[in-house]
């Protein structure tokens, strides 16, 4: 497997667990199947919109549109579950840790590749992981979990931190990749 | 009457609507002239710069602006005509409809300009038209009409792909505009 | 001195205060650490980071990552001091009022610098001035400022304005400064 699949397998993964999220806050507000669809989207592709914006590139779901058919099929699912599933908080949360684990890893990887410093590259794994969370949080009219639980924000900087630091010091992409995201999971 | 002034006229008057309808809600919570101007401004043009920014264009406004006169004029007129005017949340509504209707179609119409497939053209022009409304309703601190009425979104859904169809497939731009402007009034 | 390193200078003062701004709003809403930083961070870098995107300039944090170390430093020392002040509320009306000042000026002068019309640089210095507030309002769930303080909007723009007739009718840039700053603060 080439490393350029594993990272847009775990894209797609971090951004259907983010949409899983957003669909699991519109359900707590009791918006209609739209409200989903939208809530959905705007988490899973929110955070990767902000770092094109900012690094300067291309944004991420304009050539590739599978982002977006993906977070509306996922809020779908997720409308037509969520009746029957229980402790609904508790997946939102899990959901919430992982997706923030693979984006914050990533969004290094992505600011990394464009040529930042690993300081800046760090910083913006934070925004690629917090920023699709920030704004379904304020969307919903809820207080951001990211300013109410340090350990939200501390997992996305440690796991950005683990993997810049086995990229830049080791040139290890793949156990960077898969230490980085078990740090940013086991810290939060 | 050439196409480009058809494009033009019906975006100025997406504007103004939709500057209306910024300045009825900085009305509905007794906002000064300040609050009128800005709150007007910002979902006036709020769509079509986030659309700008993620389509990589110049954003309209800095060299087109006259659309700022535009929502500042239409905010002062608001605010002089508001303590006279009834039912206003039914006028908010109207102006709401109007705005999404026409931004629709035409934020699929310049996505299409740009070379974006159809699919995200559509999106585009979703964003176009529901973004201004949705800043408007953050700020002022309202549950966002567009996440808790279906049919908001699903107006602008459908303007949107009836202009794409009539463009793509079948090559009538005027035609596009007229059918996808009423469509997404009608179902809205 | 240079006026390059003037503005420098201005810039970092400018984005110490706003930093301080966020931080005394994060100790209103009792955040932790983290949210005292990422607050800060927001309030001093938004607005420019909103200018740049609008201006299609590199975002100005991405090569002077200074700015960030900033942002972070001011709000640890205030999340240290915090608990020692007395009327904050009346703190973090100064710190904004300054702020406001000093970006109002600068938003403009970069704005020219790009080329853009004197109406619309005094528009992105308001922008540049405003936004930053603006957020840090909209995340910790409070009413923007801005929009319920007709004179927080006129201060902005005075000092624009004083600036943008100084350095483009008489050419003063060092003097354009000094009383753009002046009057937005009078103003205010």
């Amino acid at each position: 497997m080439h490393i350029a699949d594993l990272l847009r397998g775990l894209d797609y993964f971090g951004t259907v667990v983010f949409a899983i999220s957003g669909a699991l806050v519109a359900a707590r507000k009791g918006m209609d199947w739209m409200g989903f669809a939208i809530l959905a989207t705007v988490t899973g592709i929110g955070g990767g919109t902000l770092r094109d914006l900012i690094l300067d590139r291309p944004v991420f779901w304009v050539s590739h549109w599978e982002y977006i058919v993906l977070c509306v099929l996922t809020s779908l699912v997720t409308f037509y579950f969520v009746p029957h599933i229980r402790r609904r908080y508790s997946w939102l949360l899990w959901a919430d840790a992982i997706g923030l684990a693979v984006f914050s890893v990533l969004g290094v990887q992505i600011a990394l590749s464009t040529g930042t410093s690993p300081f800046i590259a760090i910083i913006m794994g934070m925004m690629t992981a917090a920023f699709g969370g920030l704004i379904r949080d304020v969307l919903a009219g809820e207080p951001p979990l990211l300013l109410h639980r340090e350990i939200y924000a501390s997992a996305a900087l440690s796991g950005g931190v683990v993997y810049a630091l086995l990229v830049v010091v080791l040139h290890q992409p793949i156990w960077a990749l898969v230490l980085g995201f078990i740090v940013a999971l086991v810290v939060r």
